[in-house]
């Protein structure tokens, strides 16, 4: 028997049409994110953050920002989901209880912090480690949205700097994914076809 | 009832020790990448490319450009996840058959491929949505390995300059992140502690 993670992954849609009618509470966008940062990040930094938008007001200022685009507005919530410059100086936060469990030794800590630094020196790279926590924790959002019973649709034409400025982000925060999520309207795409294996996968 | 992927998503663990006696068959290799496949990419572009080391002297090769990590070589198979460059130009390929079943208006697809050519000029979108692809196919291959039975470990730490030269990358290829899968040797750590959802989750 399959787990049915397979179906839902399989079953899984960018949805394009909402009900407008249908809105979460707050608890339920609190489920969400809980389960979305379950997602892995590099050194357990997490350096992610979740702006959920559920008012019309919220999500139309959005909207404008995101080439008109109704579904912004018409589902129930849209997450604006940031990734975070990274900054090794976390790393010791973010792990503390884990060292004082005792799993972690403190060295190894110190370790991870110091590849840390190393690594993020470079900006493309401090860049791409935003991009790709954030990334983890949508993708891990729309999964948790789809075993919850909604449907989701990631987005990625918006006005970065304009989210930048409206929404008040931080100096290092990106703004990597739009993430819409709410109830399903009638009469949405079947997920979209997919390249042949052959042409995206080697074996070695 | 809650959805069996609830669950999935909180006890999915990044694996640190793996099984060296186990192997993944081809065929499981190729239900991994077509289950990652399902992910979704903008425009449909499906802009990556999976290379899956299972022989030892390939692990061998990635382990020695990834600071000599055991994992890469004990896990069955360790996956170099490539993000590409976005072309505009694939667009109308990677949609034909949803625009020939009717899905998708021709008029649809020519807008998609004039917003993404506009959208990837800036060479910094184009690399971004390189990782974001990679990475939200990543995502989507650790959770179907979990659901596979399988653990697995994603990993940022490598040269990848080193991985470009020495697995023949593409110009456009960016290699994103490493994935290691496998089966769980004892001794694994549990889920690393996560921050506070007041620090990480904004609702407006």
């Amino acid at each position: 028997m399959t787990h049915p993670t397979i179906a839902l992954i399989e079953r899984r849609v960018s949805a394009n049409l909402f009900d407008a009618g249908h809105a979460l509470t707050n608890a339920e966008i609190e489920e969400l994110v809980r389960l979305a940062t379950r997602a892995p990040t590099a050194f357990n930094l997490q350096n992610w953050r979740f702006i959920a938008l559920r008012t019309p007001e919220a999500k139309t200022r959005l909207r404008d920002l995101a080439h008109g685009q109704a579904k912004v507005s018409q589902a129930a919530v849209t997450f604006i989901v940031c990734g975070v410059l990274p900054d090794h100086a976390d790393i010791p936060r973010r792990l503390s209880s884990f060292i004082e469990a005792g799993f972690l030794p403190v060295a190894t800590a110190s370790a991870w912090q110091e590849g840390a630094r190393a690594q993020y020196a470079d900006p493309q790279t401090s860049r791409d480690e935003a991009v790709r926590s954030a990334t983890l924790g949508a993708a891990t959002l729309i999964y948790a949205a789809e075993a919850m019973g909604f449907v989701s649709c990631p987005m990625v034409g918006f006005d970065a700097e304009g989210v930048v400025r409206e929404f008040g982000l931080g100096r290092k925060e990106v703004p990597v994914m739009l993430v819409a999520v709410g109830r399903a309207a009638p009469g949405n795409w079947p997920q979209k076809p997919r390249r042949a294996l052959a042409e995206v996968l080697q074996i070695s």
